[in-house]
């Protein structure tokens, strides 16, 4: 199954794109979208839909999923960031893609075992899990490590739902 | 020329569109969009997309203007309005129209002369200055709000810049 990950930001727009098959990872693609702080508000929330839009178009991904924003101490940080991160969870459920929300902490636990990792280590722990993967950025590290989550959690449900459905039908 | 007002918000953003010739405004028509708090925020700001998008598409406005978010000190609420408002942002720029933002303050300021007027004086101001209107609900009427006050702005901004021109132009 093919999975889309996203790590909004105004600014930049982390995206990764793996295969996840059982418990194997490929890596498939990795950037990041960034808007033109010259420009406009909605003209840069415009240049993130466009991206991702293309992401969508270009990889065909099946499911998608999003960092849950750190809510900033900072409001106004926090408002630019809500902006971004509306644009990443509209356009993959636009495209009818199924969209999770993955905390900070719980993708960095299922991507190098605990919760309080810093961007370093998260972005060794990616290259290591994808093999042969080359990463754009941190914003890019990001997007891989929410998909790699979703990977995870998603298939654990999906083995919770067949096993429930067999113990169902068993007699 | 038409002009469409947003009040954005996650379970309701408002709507309004109002013709302004000169300093006449007239009234066309106001809403509100709701979303369904049992879906998932990414299925909500969809509903918001497909709101909009349609009052945009059905009324055909030439320009548009969003509430400034007031920065709640609830940074849980402050990140849910900025989704929301993300979307508000995003659409009437994918159509096309410039977008403009305006403070609470700026907008009270317009149409009531005052920056703290409470909900009930802009809810019966707007009354006022659009006659024979019937306001939907309270987002209704802070939409139509933002309405007047671009109406007012960008027209004085336009005489302003036919002022420039004219001015340039003189020998």
């Amino acid at each position: 199954m093919r999975l889309l990950g996203l790590d909004p930001g105004l600014r930049h727009t982390g995206w990764g794109i793996i295969e996840a098959e059982g418990n194997t990872l490929r890596h498939l693609a990795n950037g990041a979208i960034s808007s033109d702080g010259n420009l406009s508000l909605s003209e840069r929330l415009v240049q993130l839909y466009d991206g991702i839009s293309k992401v969508i178009l270009d990889w065909q991904p099946a499911e998608a999923a999003v960092e849950e924003t750190f809510v900033n101490k900072n409001p106004v940080s926090t408002l630019k960031l809500g902006q971004a991160r509306g644009i990443s969870l509209l356009v993959p459920s636009l495209n009818g893609l199924p969209v999770e929300e993955y905390a900070p902490n719980k993708i960095k636990k299922s991507v190098v075992g605990a919760g309080h990792a810093g961007k370093d280590q998260i972005h060794a722990m990616v290259g290591m899990l994808l093999p042969g993967c080359t990463i754009a950025n941190e914003h890019a590290a990001d997007a891989l490590a929410v998909a790699i989550c979703h990977a995870h959690y998603a298939g654990s449900n999906r083995n919770l739902k067949k096993a429930t459905m067999m113990a169902g039908r068993a007699p």
